[in-house]
């Protein structure tokens, strides 16, 4: 890791958002703090687990955040300002289809586990043939939400949280309000890649460090997250173009399960995959766009293949 | 134009899907197409139009497209591809805010109208210091319905039709699914620039000509349009990064319309815009992706601002 003034131990972590949570440690506004990051099952996989232990996951224990945090001067009405340093190696991940979760959990009842190794750090190699170029990003970031008592750590809400945003890379500066004195910052379930969307529900999760420095906007007030990145969001991705399917319907959820639907039957009947291999090859690589959101009664969503991957 | 086989005259022109149109011209597979497209307001707004001209706009008018062509061998069940050639010099375009339309129209009642110079070609200016790239590309491209009788020509459907997918840009292939004999292939609306989602309800609407090709996939069937791009899809506007608001909501659309509504109160309090500038800059410039559809009950849409149209 660089230069940090603290760091965070893994241990220190919660799995619900509850700002009655005494904090790990206190940090001022500029300085930088190292944060270690267990993957999303919480230690519960391991590189050498398979699909029969997805339906074993104890979901308790799922997408601990490390943290919390206190940032020295935050009030609520204050944006806290949050870039993004630096992440550390990778070593291992994995995506799994969860029985009743992800977007078409109704067509997948039937659990998946896929290993990564990410020994490599730049890219991951899916199958032969097919390799993923990696960008990692923390899947969950926030602050405590103002409500007091227990919340899921899983849908995101006005504290930012498990938002899955994939363009939080290296140099992105995230904007989080802050709705509690000190705004008890954590941060976990790091991903090594994702597609806009994350339609399986699960990306290339992989513990991993990741560095983070505060700043304070004090009287800025924001209702729910914002950011900028540095660059392009597609380097590295985009040089061959794109497949895309799209979906057309007068509700934007069913557009967008029909886009994935088909762009699995594409990578099915292209490449040979297996309809599983093919949903999850689409959440850590497939990106869902909004085409048009007025063309009433009808919208269209879009899901776009980098074609990069292919070798 | 560069050479083609055909010219399609845009008095030649439907504003309703009707699969008993007689067509304008049989053309064959291989075959080079130019057409010419009427602006989405089918001649009815000018270079001379204003703000008041909008409410006047007769709605069985708008969105013409220049058709239908026959295709020589096209069958329901095959599908049809139709690379997009060449797009003819621009000379001016329109944005409006339509009553009733577009996804804010609770919030934005009254009309507005931007008349854009497009003489440049290359790059639109929308106010001092903010410009816009623009890549043309046809905001209606479709063939004929299976069913019979009149179809509006503003809601896309699975003949393809007003999809607006910004990247149908020169050289991307696009695939419609032929539903009737010959497939009836029309095209129209063509925009200067527009950003994912079009949430305003209008793009960078200008009239031009455009060249196609046409090829056939014999009993290869598709449900819904697909398309491949030749490369790259943002060059040339994400150099500089991109300014992102993030809206979460159980529902798509409501936090679709929250990352607008954040955005529009950034291009104010940033750029001094009026909430009707914002808008319009949003749905031209402004890329609406699903960061996450997955995470129970909650979903996030990010609006993405590219920073490079800032000077």
């Amino acid at each position: 890791m660089h230069n940090h003034d603290h760091t965070i131990h893994k241990h220190c972590h919660h799995t619900v958002w509850d700002n009655s949570l005494e904090p790990i440690k206190s940090v001022k506004p500029g300085e930088s703090v190292h944060f270690e990051v267990h993957d999303a099952s919480g230690g519960q996989l391991s590189e050498k687990s398979t699909s029969s232990d997805v339906p074993n996951l104890d979901f308790s224990k799922v997408n601990p955040v490390t943290g919390p945090v206190y940032v020295e001067g935050a009030e609520p009405g204050d944006t806290l300002e949050v870039e993004i340093e630096h992440f550390g190696t990778m070593s291992w991940g994995w995506t799994a289809i969860i029985p009743g979760f992800g977007l078409l959990n109704e067509q997948f009842p039937d659990p998946h586990l896929k290993i990564w190794d990410l020994n490599n750090q730049n890219v991951a190699q899916f199958a032969d043939g097919i390799e993923i170029p990696t960008k990692p990003f923390p899947g969950t970031i926030g602050v405590a939400l103002p409500e007091a008592g227990e919340h899921s750590v899983v849908p995101p809400r006005q504290n930012g949280g498990n938002m899955d945003i994939r363009h939080l890379t290296k140099g992105t500066r995230l904007f989080l309000p802050v709705w509690v004195a000190g705004a008890l910052f954590s941060v976990g379930d790091t991903h090594a890649a994702q597609g806009d969307g994350e339609v399986c529900g699960t990306a290339i999760e992989a513990p991993m460090e990741i560095q983070l420095k505060f700043k304070l906007h004090k009287g800025k007030s924001i209702q729910e997250p914002r950011f900028i990145t540095p660059g392009p969001l597609t380097t590295g991705l985009d040089e061959k173009g794109y497949y895309v399917t799209t979906g057309h319907s007068d509700d934007l959820m069913t557009a967008s399960k029909k886009a994935v639907e088909y762009m699995i039957e594409h990578l099915g009947e292209t490449y040979g995959l297996s309809d599983q291999d093919a949903y999850a090859l689409s959440s850590v690589a497939v990106d869902l766009k909004i085409s048009e959101i007025v063309d009433v009664p009808n919208y269209l969503v879009s899901a776009y293949l980098p074609q990069k991957i292919f070798k």
